[in-house]
């Protein structure tokens, strides 16, 4: 087992308690913490829940984790889609309003006393679910590195989260599908044909789709300003990418009206996040971000509650 | 050639005298009309530009439209993508305004005297450029058939035109790729799991997508809604497909902000055309609807001018 490291000496001096995993759809992550959360060792994988065969999370967990668990005698807590039908063990979800609290009540044990599994939030709108599975936890690691315990957090990604959190909870959150419309537009599309969707970030083109966006128009309407620009050579095919993604984005901002706030707490992936800090500084609304680091304090903070 | 019929012999009476055509990306239609615009005969095909090897239209022409060309001595007008850079021979975008005129004055002959291809329109809005080709001749045709000479034309399709009529002349125009967003959605999204897509139209289901449209979220956000309703068994699979085709045309009607219109002028096929005057039945707009008809109209008009 390669992937699986054994702890320094000094780690296990350290008396490592909880081995934290955020076990997603195409990844999975995880990090040995300390009693005081501080990762000792991280390690990642794709090995999504999609990769694992009916029946087979045991194993994969015993071989990516198993020499942590044994060396260490720590818990282990799972968040993520580990936790849903197609999962390890289903975790129904949680409702909001709901924080850490909420969620400890509904952790399922998976190996008693060992490994258990997180729930998901469930979230009601104008008679519409809203779901996350995994992120809650970010959100909730999020307040307690930060201290932030009213604000917007955003978690952009495939399925990008907006949750509105009010006295360190998370009172309500909507999912937007940028990520997933941006790789159908730039990958299935009549899009597809002249975009250079491998180019890195342009930020000149990436803010005046940012800008696009703003005209009232209606997305429908500004992507195929994608390949009209593309048709009278206005854009090279290296800048469509960040054009389209500017163009995106800036949609999600309009309708998810950022006008009234000062500041949003952004966590997520580097190169994602700073798109979102670049669109957002472009409308005069500050940033702080945060990456993995939110996913084991949540972990932690979770695992304290005993 | 059994595709092409031989005209019968009271159309050769009729002393036909133009050949329609509407040559497009993936089909092609065509029709027999005599001096009066009427239509004699009418012939479609699965034969549109993407088809057609290089070099190959003359071929194509002869094989589908040989026979009505050497029976009846007519001209031939051709709209449509044949005009494109990928077409027959390129016929450079007309610029709007422009109305049966301006189009008249860019027609590109092909076989001298017999065959010509019209141009398509460009229209530049905000700094971003957009087109059509095959749809200015619908809209002109639709003036010339219902006297409406002010007025806003909707052509529903892959890629959706709404064109400003001042005059019965276009004045501008916007495309919205509303079709093509529904077939990334239904076909390559993670809502493709449980959409049946093959489902016929569920009218309550579509309607409620286009009031929920109006909710003022977003399309990125409320796309999502037809996965968690479907997670939540709160929509069958088979009206899951007409749900989401209700979000798309109702954030289409939304961002194109018809509400100021009394009447809107649709064109297109019957079934998707009817969608449309679904929704905006719903939202108090009238509507008018033509078909195929309003191609033959607009070359029968655009031919009269010599």
């Amino acid at each position: 087992m390669p992937e699986v490291e054994t702890p320094a000496p000094d780690a296990r001096q350290a008396a490592p308690h909880l081995v934290a995993i955020d076990w997603g759809t195409s990844s999975l992550r995880g990090a040995l913490l300390d009693a005081d959360g501080h990762v000792l060792q991280e390690q990642s994988h794709a090995r999504g829940i999609l990769t694992v065969p009916a029946g087979g999370f045991a194993a994969v967990f015993d071989e990516l984790f198993g020499t942590w668990m044994r060396e260490t005698g720590a818990r282990c807590l799972i968040s993520g889609m580990a936790g849903s039908r197609q999962g390890w063990v289903e975790a129904p979800y949680c409702p909001c309003p709901a924080g850490l609290q909420e969620l400890r009540a509904q952790v399922v044990e998976v190996v008693p006393g060992r490994v258990a599994v997180v729930p998901g939030l469930s979230h009601e709108d104008d008679g519409v679910p809203d779901v996350m599975r995994g992120e809650e936890v970010q959100i909730l690691g999020a307040v307690a590195l930060t201290g932030i315990a009213d604000g917007l957090f955003v978690l952009p990604g495939t399925h990008n989260k907006w949750a509105r959190v009010r006295g360190g909870r998370i009172a309500g959150f909507r999912t937007c599908m940028t990520g997933e419309f941006y790789a159908l537009l730039s990958q299935h599309s009549i899009l597809a044909r002249t975009i250079d969707a491998a180019a890195p970030l342009d930020e000149p083109a990436f803010l005046e789709g940012v800008a696009q966006a703003g005209n009232g128009k209606g997305l429908l309407h500004n992507a195929f300003g994608a390949r009209t620009l593309s048709l009278f050579d206005r854009q090279p095919p290296a800048a469509l990418a960040s054009y389209l993604s500017g163009l995106l984005i800036g949609e999600e901002l309009r309708s998810q009206s950022v006008g009234g706030e000062d500041e949003l707490l952004l966590i997520g992936a580097p190169a994602l996040v700073r798109r979102y800090a670049l669109a957002l500084d472009s409308q005069g609304v500050r940033t702080r971000t945060l990456g993995a680091e939110a996913t084991w304090a949540g972990l932690h903070a979770l695992a304290r509650l005993g």
